[in-house]
C-alpha cells in the first residue's frame, strides 16, 4: 500500500514549494494529490489559461520523486464563470438559487456548466496527459457531496421527464409501475411529472426512488464526459472518482467502476462505530476488488459535532486497517492546513505554521512499517462468506425507513459486523448473478428490492448450494419501490415453509433465544434490535424449522428465524443475533472471535488483531 | 356498534372485488366506504366521466349485503386539474406554491377549487344519490390534515380581509379589539391586515387566532358546499365530514354538526396515552351526542416516529372501548395495504399479499361478541359531570403556550382523567347556556376565553346549582385573544373570594396537599404539574376556604386551590393534583377507582373493565 | 442608583395616567421611559403628528416628580409607511421580504427608513428637546435584537460592496485577506462580492464575519444619524442606546459610547446562571466605566422556554446586585403588562388589572433601601484583575465554534467566574493600549484574532509587569477571521517557551492537576472542560515551567499549564481550571472564597454577600 497526501500549492508561495515536496518525499510519501479546487487559479478568467504555477508544482513534486494524481476542479466553478452563466448555480427544493462561496453549488445537468468542464478538463489533459509524473488522475470531487447531487432547476426537471419518457416508454406505463392510482395521483402526461417540491404531506416513494436514481446518472453523466476526455488523452493512467464514503446521495457502484479501481475518502470520527467503517471500506474494495483511500484524515477534523481528538497510535492503526483490507493507496488529506475558507480547523500533517504534526511523525512510521512488511500481509485472501446490497436498497429504506432512527446503514453492518466478529472475512458484493457461485454464505440483511435480477441471483446461489440468509427487510418492494404482492420474502416464502407474519419497530427491546445446533448450544437473552419480523409457525413436516424464537414481550414464543434447508430468514436485526445465528449455522471463522472494538485478520498465515479501543496492533512482527 | 371498512377497488382489478365483498360480510362487517382519494379514477379528463367502476364496486359490494358509505374525492384534485388551473395549489407562507403529488395541498378558498368540487360532487349526487346500498356519503377527507386548512395565496388574503370587515365593521375597530397600539402595529385599512407571513419576531396573537378562525371557516365553507349538494340530491342519507381526532388545525364542532352525528379518524399508537384517546373519544361524541368512528387502525402504522406493533387482543379490546364510550358504527383503515405511495407501510386487515392479516382475526371476533351483546350495555348512560372545553381554547394556547412542552390538550385531559379515574363518566361539552342545568358536576380546566357566551354559561350552572370548577389559566383572555383587565379567573374572581397572584411554567417540580374533607382524609405529596397558578390568601370571614396548598418550593404554604360556595379554583393541572381534588369534593363515582391504563364503565348495572396495558376486558360475560 | 420604569400610557386611557405615575413615584421610582414603540400614534399618517397624547404624558409624569427618558420610536415603523415604501421590510437570507406585524422587521439601510426616522426624531426633538422633565434619550430600541441586524436586500448588497471596497481598497488586497483561493472562490470584483445567501456548504468564515461587522456598523449608522440630532436639539440630556445583554448581532461597544454611559436591558431567567449575568453586568460597565440598566424584568418573563418563577425576594436581590456592580440607574420593564400583542405573559410591576403585583412591592422596598443606604457602598472600587474581550472574538467562535455547544459567553464567563469565586472584583475591558499599566493581573480567556493591536495591548501589559494569563482559543486567527501561521499563542509562543501542540473537543471528561505554589498545595481531580488545548513541554533550561497537566485520558502526563515569566497560558476551560490556575498563581483576592451561587463584594470596607439560591443579602445592615 502506497502512501501519499493532498496538497494544494495554490495557496503557498511558491518558494516553500520545494521543502514541502521534499519533506512529503522523506516521510515516505510517494503520492501527492494537487489540481482540484484550484480551477479560478488555472482560468482566472474567460479565455485565460494560467499553467505556470501548476507546471512548476508538478515539476516540483516530481523532482522531489513523487508521483502525481492530478484533479479536475470542476466541484467548484469559478465566480466569474457563475455570473457569467447564473443557471449554473443548482436550485434548492423550495426554488432558491444557491449562492457561490461555498463548493458543489453547480448543477450537474446546465449545458453551461458541462461546457466549461469539459473545455477545462481538455485543456488539462492538452497540456498534462503525457506528463511522466502522473500517474492517476482525479475526476470533479465527491460527487453528491452537500447534497449537490439533487438539483431543482427547469434543466434539470426537462431532463428528468425525458429519463422517464426513456425508461417506462408510456406516461401509462409510468402510472402503473408508479401505482400513481394512490391518493388519485395519475399523471395525464411525462410533462405532468415534476421533480418533488414540497408539499404539504409526503411525496410518493415510487416518485422520490425515481428521483434519486435520476440524479445519481447525471452527476454520473458529468463525470463520464470528463472519463471520455482523459482517458483518450492521458493513456495509461488510472482514472477515479473519489467517493465520500458515508454519503448517500449518488450511488457510489457506476462511479467506482469508472476506471477500474475504486476510491473513497475515509474519516472515521464522522463515519460511526469501527464496525461502520469496516463495513464502508469492504463495500469500497467489492465494487470492483480493487480500491484506494484517496483522502484520509491524519489527525482531528473540523465537521463532526464534537471533533473528537485522534490519540497517539490512532493514525498508525488506521494505516495498517485499511492495508490489511486491502486498499493499494493511503492518502492522507492534508499537506497542512488552509489558513482561510472553511475548514480551518481541520488538521494536515503540518500544523498551520508548517510544522509537523503528530500526524506526520505517525506517517513516516507507518511508511517505514509498510515498506519493510511481507507483501504477503497485505494480500487479503478469497472469503468464503459474501453481503448483498444495492444502492437502490439503501434510498428506498432512506425514504422509507418507517420506524425513527432506523438505517439501511445499521441493517447491513449488523450483518458484516457479525461475521466479522465470528472470524470470517467478508466480501460485500452486488447481486448480481456473476457471483453465485462464488461463496459459501450469502447474508442478505436488507436486500429490500426484489427485482427479477435478485430473485434470480438467489435462485442461483441456492442452486449452487450455497448458504443463503436473509434479513429483515429483505425481498419486500420491486423495483419501481411498490410492495410485491406476494408473501415475505417475496419469491421465497415457498421455499422457506414460512413468511413474514408481523413486521414493526420496536419502542421496548426484546430478547430472542438461538436453538442449540452442531456448531454450539446455542444462545438466549440475544438483544433482537430496533426492528423485528416475526415469522408464522412452520407447518409441521414441512421441512422448514425455527432456529430462534422471541423470549420476551408479546411476542414470546412466536419465531425469530426459520430455516428450511439453505435458505435462512432472521426477523431480528441486531449484530447479536445476526452472530448468534451465524455460529448456530456455520460457527466460527478462520480468525478467531473477535470483540466489537477488534478486528481480526489471518494474512500470510499469521493472526493480526487490531484493537480499536487500545489502538494496538497485534501480529505484525 | 356496526363494523366496517375502508375499501379501494380502484386500486385492485376488478376480478378481485367480488372475494373481498364476500370476506368482508363473512367477518361480520356490515359497512364499506368507497370513493374518496379516487377523482381522477372518475374523472380522468375535464368533462370526461368514468362511473363504470365504481357501477361495479358499489353494486359488487351490495350484492355481498354490504351498506356503503361514498366518499366524495375532494382532498385530491387531480393533476390535469392542477395542470390547467395552478391557482389551485395552496401557498406556504414563505410564499411557495405547493406540489401536487401528495394529498390536501389545495387552497380551500380558489373558485377554480371550489368550482370543480361542486361538479364533481354533483355528478355523483345525480348518479348516486338514490342508490339503495349507500347509507352515507363522507365528504372529503380530513379536513385541516397535513397543515392543509391554512393558505397564505392572494384569494385567502382578500377572503380573509372581507371576513374582518364583516366581522368588525371598521378597522378603528379592529385596531381596538386586537390592540394593535402594541407594538405600533395600528392598520390605517383592511386592505393593510396581511395574513400573517414570515417575519423576524412573533406576530400578534390576536392577528394569529384570527387567522385561525378564517381559515377553518374557509375550510368549512368548502365542505357546506357540498352538504348542500349531497343534502338535496341523496334525502335521507347521513352525512359526514370524518375528522382527524388530533388535528387542531379546524375547529371541528360545525363539522361535526353538519350531519347530525360526528365522524372521527382514530388512530391510538399515534394520540398518546389511553387517556389521551378516551377523551378525545367523548369530545367527539360530546358534539351532537351521536357518534361514528370513521376510521380506525386495525395494526401498526406508518406514520408515526417508532410504529409500534399491535398486540394480539389490541384491536379487539380498541372495538370495545369505542362501542362502550357510545360509538355507532366503527370502520377499519383499511381493507388490503396499498402496494404504492406513502402508506405502503399501513396495516389492514389483510395482507399486501391478500392474505388475512390478525387484525382480521380480531374484528370477526368482535363483529360476533358485538352481536351477541346485549344492546343495554352500549347505551351511554346520562353523566353527572362535565368537563367544558371550546376550540378557541386549544387555538389560544397552542398560539402563546407560554412554557415549551404545554397544551391545551394535556391541561383538558387531566381533568378528564381524573374524573374517569375516580369512576364517573363524563361529557365533554361547549360551554353554551343550554348546558347549565344539565349537570351536577363542571370541569373548566383550561376554558382560556372569557367570553360573555363563556361567562353566562358558567353563571347559569352555578345559578342551577352546579359545582363549577375552574382550572389553571381558565377566564384569562377575551374573544379576540386580548387579555381581561379584570382579576382572575376574570368574572369570578369577586364570588370565589381569592384570585390569581402569580402564573408560571414550572422547571423544579413541587407537590401540593389537599385539605380532608367529608369525602375522606385528604392528601399530600401530589405532584402540581408543569404549570401552576399560586391564589391569593383569601380574606377572613370572606366565606371562601383553602381548600389545596402548595408544599414545596418557594410556594410552600400558599394557596393551591380555594373554595367558596359552589365555585372552586384549582391551581395545579396534573391529573393526580385534579384527581385529588374531586375526591375532596364529590367522592367517588359510581364505577369505582380505576388505575391509568384501566377504562371503568358501569353499563345495564354491570361493571365492565378495559386494562390498557394487560389488554383485557373484564365484566362482559 | 436610580429606580425607574417603562411605561406605556398610548396603551391606556389618560384617565388612568395620574394614578399611574402618583403610584411610580410613591414606590420610589424616579424615572420613568416612555415613547418607544409609539411611532404610529405620534404619527398616525404622512404628514399628520399628534402630540397631545405625548404632551400629556410626559407633563403628567412631570408633575408626579418624575424625570423622564423618552425614546425614539423607530424600532417599529408603522403599517402606513411599509405600505408606501415596502423596501422597507428587510429580506431573510432565503430572499423572502419579512412581514409587518412585529417588530425590528425594517432593513437598516433603506433611504426610505433613514429618511423617516430623522423626520421623526427631528420633530421629537423640536418639541421636547428642551423639556425640563425630560433627562436622558433613548435611541431606538434593542439593536440587533430579533435577528434584526443582518438584512439580504439589494440595498445592503450595494452598501456591503462599498464598505469592503472602502475597507479593502483593491479586489486583489480582499482575496488576499480573506483567502478566497481555498475552494477557488476569487473574486473578480467587489461586484462579485454577494451577501451570504443559502448554499449547500458553509459559506467562508472570512466573508462571515465581514458580514457581521458591516451589518453592525449599519445598525450603528442608523442611530448615529438620530444621535446627531437629538445631542444638536436636546442639550445636555444623556443619550443611550439600549442593548440586549445576551445578544450578539451587533458589536455593543460603539453604541455604548454613543453618549458617555452604556445602557443594557437585563433579564436574568433567560440570561444563563448567575455567573453569567456578573459577566454581562461588568461587560457593560467595562464600555465607558458608567452605565444603566435600562430594563430589567420584574418578574416572570415570557420568552423564556420554561417561563421560571421569580420567588419573593428575588427582585430586591437583582436591584442589590446591580447596584453593587455600579450601575447607575435600574429601570423596571414594565408598569403594567400588556392586554394585546405578543408580550402578554410579561409581568409588569401592576398586574393586568391595575393592582399591585410581587414586583412592585419588592421594588418599593428596595427603593426605601437604597435611599437610605451609605453612598459608599455604592461605589465600585478599583479592580487589580481585568480581563480583555472584544465582540469581534464572540463572532469568530460564533461562526467557527468548532465543538458543538461551544460559545466565547462559556470561555470567557469562566475565567470571569473563577476569578470572582476567588474574591476579586474584575474589570471587563477591551484589548487597547490605553488599559495597559492599569491592571496587576489580565486575563485573555478567547482572546481569539491576535490583531497588531491586540498584539501591542499585551506585548505593553507585560513589558508594565503584570501577569497575563492567555486561556484556549487566545491568539489564532488574524484581523479578517484566517488562522495565522505562526505557533500558537501568536505572537507569543516564543516569550511562553512552549506552544500550542493539540487542540480539539472533548467527548469524554478529563481532568487536570494543578502544581503547588507559594499560594497553597495545587489541585488535583480539576475538570478541564469541553474543549482543551494541549501544550508542547518546555525545553529544559528554557525558564517554562508546566504548572499544570492533564491527569486522565490519552494526554494524561502533557502540559495543561505553562508559564513563563509574567506569561502564562492555560489550555482548559472550565471555571475549575482557571480557579485552580488563578489561586496558584495570584492566591485568593479580598473579598474572599464564593460559591457559584454566591457574589461576594467588599464595598466601604465592609464585606456584602449576595446568595442566589438562597435569595438572601449579608452585611448590608
Amino acid at each position: 500500500m502506497k502512501l501519499g497526501v493532498a496538497w494544494y500549492p495554490e495557496q503557498h508561495p511558491p518558494e516553500r514549494w520545494p521543502e514541502d515536496t521534499r519533506r512529503m518525499a522523506e516521510a515516505g510519501l510517494e503520492l501527492v494529490r494537487l489540481g482540484e479546487f484550484a480551477w479560478t487559479a488555472m482560468e482566472p478568467a474567460r479565455d485565460q489559461l494560467d499553467w505556470t504555477w501548476l507546471d512548476r508544482a508538478i515539476d516540483t513534486a516530481a523532482a522531489a520523486g513523487l508521483q502525481v494524481v492530478l484533479g479536475t476542479p470542476t466541484a467548484v466553478p469559478p465566480v466569474w464563470l457563475c455570473l457569467e452563466h447564473p443557471e449554473i448555480l443548482s436550485v434548492s427544493p423550495e426554488g432558491h438559487r444557491r449562492a457561490y462561496g461555498s463548493r458543489r453549488f453547480n448543477c450537474p445537468t446546465v449545458p453551461a456548466y458541462r461546457e466549461a468542464c469539459q473545455r477545462i478538463v481538455a485543456a488539462m489533459v492538452q497540456r498534462y496527459g503525457s506528463h511522466p509524473a502522473i500517474v492517476a488522475w482525479q475526476l470533479d470531487n465527491e460527487p453528491g457531496n452537500h447534497d449537490s447531487a439533487r438539483c431543482w432547476c427547469d434543466w434539470c426537471e426537462r431532463a428528468f421527464q425525458d429519463w422517464l419518457r426513456e425508461r417506462y416508454g408510456t406516461i401509462e406505463a409510468l402510472n402503473r409501475a408508479w401505482g400513481t392510482v394512490f391518493w388519485s395521483g395519475q399523471y395525464p402526461s411525462f410533462e405532468a411529472v415534476r421533480l418533488p417540491r414540497p408539499t404539504n404531506a409526503a411525496h410518493s416513494p415510487n416518485l422520490l426512488l425515481a428521483h434519486r436514481r435520476f440524479s445519481s446518472r447525471q452527476a454520473l453523466a458529468c463525470i463520464q464526459e470528463q472519463q471520455a476526455i482523459v482517458a483518450t488523452g492521458a493513456p495509461g493512467r488510472m482514472i477515479f472518482a473519489n467517493l465520500p464514503a458515508t454519503e448517500l446521495a449518488v450511488d457510489h457502484h457506476p462511479f467506482a467502476r469508472l476506471g477500474g479501481a475504486a476510491a473513497i475518502d475515509v474519516y472515521p470520527t464522522g463515519m460511526g462505530t469501527p464496525e461502520d467503517v469496516a463495513y464502508l471500506l469492504d463495500l469500497a474494495l467489492g465494487y470492483t476488488g480493487r480500491a484506494w483511500i484517496m483522502e484520509h484524515q491524519p489527525g482531528p477534523i473540523n465537521w463532526t459535532p464534537t471533533t473528537d481528538p485522534v490519540p497517539p497510535g490512532q493514525v498508525r492503526l488506521w494505516g495498517w486497517r485499511a492495508a490489511l483490507h486491502g486498499f493499494e493507496a493511503f492518502l492522507f488529506f492534508s499537506w497542512r492546513p488552509t489558513r482561510s475558507g472553511s475548514e480551518q480547523y481541520h488538521t494536515g500533517l503540518l500544523r498551520h505554521d508548517g510544522s509537523a504534526d503528530r500526524g506526520l511523525i505517525e506517517a513516516t512510521r507507518l511508511a517505514a512499517e509498510l515498506r519493510l512488511a511481507d507483501p504477503a500481509l497485505l494480500r487479503r485472501p478469497p472469503a468464503e462468506v459474501a453481503l448483498l446490497t444495492t444502492h437502490d436498497d439503501r434510498w428506498a429504506i432512506e425514504i422509507s425507513p418507517h420506524r425513527a432512527g432506523l438505517t439501511h446503514q445499521a441493517l447491513v453492518v449488523a450483518a458484516h459486523a457479525a461475521a466479522r466478529r465470528l472470524g470470517y472475512e467478508v466480501d460485500v458484493v452486488a447481486p448480481e448473478p456473476a457471483i453465485a457461485g462464488r461463496y459459501r454464505v450469502l447474508l442478505a440483511p436488507a436486500l429490500h428490492l426484489a427485482t427479477p435480477e435478485v430473485r434470480a441471483t438467489l435462485r442461483a446461489a441456492l442452486d449452487a448450494g450455497a448458504l443463503v440468509i436473509l434479513g429483515a427487510r429483505s425481498l419486500v418492494k420491486d423495483a419501481d419501490n411498490c410492495w410485491v404482492e406476494e408473501p415475505l420474502p417475496a419469491g421465497f416464502a415457498g421455499q422457506l415453509g414460512s413468511f413474514v407474519a408481523d413486521w414493526f419497530g420496536l419502542q421496548t427491546p426484546v430478547t430472542l433465544a438461538v436453538a442449540a445446533s452442531d456448531h454450539g448450544p446455542g444462545a438466549s437473552g440475544v438483544p433482537a434490535g430496533i426492528w423485528t419480523d416475526v415469522l408464522a409457525e412452520p407447518a409441521e413436516g414441512s421441512g422448514a424449522e425455527v432456529i430462534a424464537r422471541y423470549e420476551t414481550g408479546w411476542m414470546a414464543g412466536l419465531p425469530a428465524a426459520v430455516r428450511r434447508g439453505e435458505l435462512a430468514y432472521l426477523g431480528a436485526t441486531s449484530t447479536e443475533a445476526w452472530q448468534a445465528l451465524l455460529q448456530q449455522l456455520i460457527g466460527p471463522g478462520p480468525a478467531g472471535i473477535a470483540g466489537p472494538a477488534e478486528e481480526r485478520f489471518v494474512r500470510a498465515g499469521r493472526s493480526i488483531v487490531l484493537n480499536h479501543d487500545r489502538l494496538t496492533v497485534h501480529g505484525l512482527d
